[in-house]
């Protein structure tokens, strides 16, 4: 059976990314990292989703201590609320979390390579690239042909993809592949905040709210 | 004063990169990572180069539970004897440790993007890469290019180079460069046994041999 790696956050594009590579027959390996992040609630997420899917989880470590100048890692600062339409327009926000994508994708094809998968799957999209550099298009492409190049699988003359399935869907249409796949929304988590309860004020909140309503459908994380 | 990350294992090589970007006028910060290395004493060289080259020395703990498939990581296997000319002829040897690099380059664009660095720097080089994937100057020159479009400093139009300034040379040749910059070689730690002293029989210790002897120099770390 082929085999996948989906970097798994625990919230809802790679929830829906985990069961997009289910759906492709992949036999799914989710890695999930705490980094320091607020919101490390997600990873609770991350390992129920997992375990619904049937997929093993791998969860690791990080401790990076240069990543507080993130406001997502240093709880002393305040997150960003903005309205909704003005996320991911002009500067870079103050929650990017530098290099976090390279870092996730290198370990990701770090396991890749030594377990024989021959994918790492990314849920990076369209709603995330206007602002988050790491989740632009470009940055994954050349990240891609880096990871073939630099691995096991590469040299052998097999392939090791990387494959970001959700890059040209919005939140909407995240919204629409997530329930066609079945994916259990119920269990995921994208606030920020990392409280008990999603705060509805950061952009993630906002961004997954407005999915929501744009599918004309109802967020069953919020019964 | 330009800043530069310099990714420094305690060995020949990165300890060379790291004389080099001081040459060059960076100011330098050494990052070094443990992830299980049978030679883990290689960072107290690490340790020792940074402080003598007056860099900060940033050290990381990894835990990545899937490096055991290296016999570099694994200590209950053997590593390789085999006699110098046939050092990265044919097969990728036992202790390539999956996507090392990548993951390495990684945490080094991410530190970097949060220090407002311009430069990561490191030590691969014609030697290696007819090994280990990861040191093929194509996986560099695609990992370049990703780190420039994934992070801010790229998306702000400025510039984050990964610079590796041994890429051409030969073992002979690092020696020459190291001697001509004042490298404390002394201080580095090559060897992949990890011993007391080194093994003089494992890969690395072979190569830096060779080197030497190709430099017609004597290594003081032997002393």
């Amino acid at each position: 059976m082929k085999r996948a790696v989906v970097l798994l956050s625990g919230g809802l594009d790679s929830a829906t990314a985990l069961y997009w590579a289910r759906g492709r027959g992949y036999e799914a390996v989710a890695l999930s990292a705490h980094y320091g992040q607020r919101h490390a609630r997600e990873l609770r997420a991350a390992r129920a989703v997992a375990r619904r899917a049937g997929a093993e989880f791998v969860r690791l470590g990080l401790r990076l201590p240069w990543l507080g100048s993130s406001s997502l890692v240093d709880r002393s600062r305040s997150l960003p609320d903005i309205p909704a339409r003005r996320i991911g327009k002009g500067r870079i926000p103050s929650t990017y979390v530098p290099g976090r994508n390279a870092v996730f994708l290198s370990l990701a094809i770090s396991l890749a390579d030594a377990k024989g998968a021959e994918a790492v799957v990314i849920g990076s999209n369209a709603q995330d690239f206007s602002g988050y550099p790491d989740c632009r298009p470009e940055f994954i492409a050349a990240f891609a042909k880096a990871a073939h190049l630099g691995t096991r699988r590469g040299a052998e003359g097999k392939r090791l993809s990387v494959l970001a399935p959700l890059q040209r869907l919005d939140k909407a249409g995240i919204v629409r592949l997530a329930l066609r796949l079945g994916v259990p929304l119920e269990l995921t988590w994208s606030c920020y905040a990392g409280g008990r309860r999603p705060c509805g004020r950061c952009d993630s909140c906002k961004l997954r709210a407005r999915g929501f309503a744009a599918a004309h459908a109802a967020d069953p994380a919020l019964r």
